[in-house]
């Protein structure tokens, strides 16, 4: 079918494996040394299931060939911009991480010169290593990649530390998005969820998402690294509901002086979100949301994502041109503003 | 300043406590019985901290007299609906928790009859022994108190077990609603949340409170109890948000048949939440998420709220009034919803 279309449909929150990284997983879910229950209860479903959905995942996500291709034709997407499934590496032993994270990006890299007009990709990085993720960083970018994906904590841990900051550093420097996936909570958040299926996509990726992005924010990280780009799925993890009552609410505890590890920042918080942050309407295909997101963050900071194979709805693009969106803005929304962010 | 006004204001959120409750609190800060790290955090904080804040919240919280009169007076609030505040005796051992709600509720009805034409209140009870708070919602009940205030989790439990049927029960057979309000999360999530002062009314209050109300939706418990009355506070602390993806992703567990605490449901989640949930706007004095509720949830089903004193504001009932809602909306939002849903 060839279509005169106004714009690009580019999908900006498409998830690869390697399939390599089943067997590692595995691994890991046989040994005790990795104590991340909402790893466990995700990963122990998807990588054995035979359920039709747990399936398709397996199969969908090592796929940078004819499948993928076809499935992204019969939903009308055009490009899609790829990042290792969650938690990706960040589950390995460091050296392991290291070297994987560096395979994966090469598998991407070549999967993209096989189709160069119909993926991006973004770089996978080590975080148990930051030094060495920082490199690896700069050589992803070397490759063509577009963009760093981190999927959440890296065993248990969130990046509002300082020993995170050579990942910032690299990333600022060379104006290249850092995609802030989601992962299951930490071991020390995820106890309530699981009992009843919260803890994954469903609930628990967005409060550990958020969580994770606010604590950043924080921490200062923006103050130290004032240009650096944050792109966060699912309509900005609610983040964007929060704002009037986390600018309220970190106001009245900065003048109460209450947490160390809460001081004075330069801007409001809604202010880092609004002009650091760009967020996608991954799974979020309901016009209630997006058009929300819009308003409150402006049009020139949401994309268009489907989250490639956890939700693959061939219907989704239609839906999302059926919103109240103007045709500037929907050309905004599904490629200029993904153009824009990843310098694509 | 008489005005002629053509509805009531009635606030649905409002806190107080009786003063001895600060004495247990610094007898429970005091000890090592409790595992709460959220509760040290926020009542380590406001027991005894002269911040402008605290001082404030701790002497505002204790007035059911003459000071309270004069703030509500100020911000143009008629009625105010009370209920006792976070954590309340949620985290007392069982004893003393049953006997501190009684006592309580009787010092909050002394307070209504000596200001009838301003005053509601909400039973609180002791989830510690659910028999015994069932019977205490019916004495409630009967001395004209308007609903059930529940403060989120009881010494860590969450209301998805079955052993809290009785309080349902009790509820729904007296068409009472129950009053969801947030406490900091409980010990195994709060961990990543305190040290960048995320656990309290910032965010973390938020977590927890929709991680509660969506077990006890997932559990069943509104297929066993399908009138029983849920109201929630904070825009619905985001529930409404994510209603299509909760939607989306409980389908998809409930057909992997992944966890043996999901099971079907009569009803989707966003049913259940749209017709057993009302919504207020307590600290959410702000037009796109509140005209976002009203759009997803219905004119019928979000109530005004202030949240005093932790959030008092003179000035947020005229923003309130400045928002996108027609006169016969407003009037359902300050006025008609609270009287439908509390039988006031």
């Amino acid at each position: 079918m060839v279509m005169t279309k106004p714009y690009l449909r580019i999908a900006a929150e498409e998830a690869f494996c390697p399939p390599e990284m089943f067997d590692i997983f595995r691994e890991i879910l046989g040994s005790d040394w990795l104590d991340d229950p909402g790893f466990r209860s995700q990963w122990g479903y998807f990588i054995d299931s035979q359920s039709e959905r747990a399936v398709f995942v397996r199969e969908a996500l090592c796929s940078l060939g004819d499948d993928r291709i076809a499935n992204m034709d019969a939903a009308g997407i055009d490009k899609a911009i790829l990042g290792l499934t969650s938690p990706g590496v960040q589950v390995m032993q460091t050296q392991q991480a290291t070297e994987f994270a560096a395979y994966s990006n090469d598998v991407l890299v070549d999967g993209i010169r096989k189709h160069p007009d119909r993926y991006y990709g973004l770089t996978a990085i080590a975080a148990q290593d930051p030094e060495q993720a920082a490199r690896e960083i700069e050589r992803g970018h070397g490759l063509g990649l577009k963009g760093v994906i981190i999927n959440s904590h890296t065993l248990n841990e969130h990046m509002d530390q300082e020993k995170f900051w050579p990942i910032f550093e690299a990333a600022e420097a060379l104006d290249t998005p850092i995609y802030m996936h989601p992962a299951t909570p930490t071991r020390d958040m995820v106890g309530p969820l699981i009992e009843r299926g919260l803890d994954g996509s469903i609930f628990g990726f967005a409060m550990e998402t958020s969580t994770h992005l606010l604590k950043i924010i924080i921490a200062g990280t923006l103050d130290r690294f004032p240009k650096l780009k944050f792109v966060a799925g699912h309509c900005g993890e609610a983040i964007p509901f929060w704002l009037y009552r986390l600018d309220h609410m970190h106001n009245a505890m900065i003048k109460a002086n209450r947490y160390v590890g809460v001081r004075p920042l330069e801007r409001k918080i809604s202010e880092y979100v609004r002009e650091n942050f760009w967020i996608t309407t991954s799974g979020m295909a309901w016009a209630p949301a997006i058009e929300f997101c819009i308003r409150v963050m402006g049009i020139d900071r949401v994309l268009y994502a489907m989250d490639y194979p956890y939700q693959y709805l061939p219907e989704e693009v239609g839906y999302t041109e059926s919103i109240d969106v103007d045709a500037d803005g929907m050309k905004k929304l599904f490629q200029s503003n993904a153009e824009q962010v990843f310098n694509l």
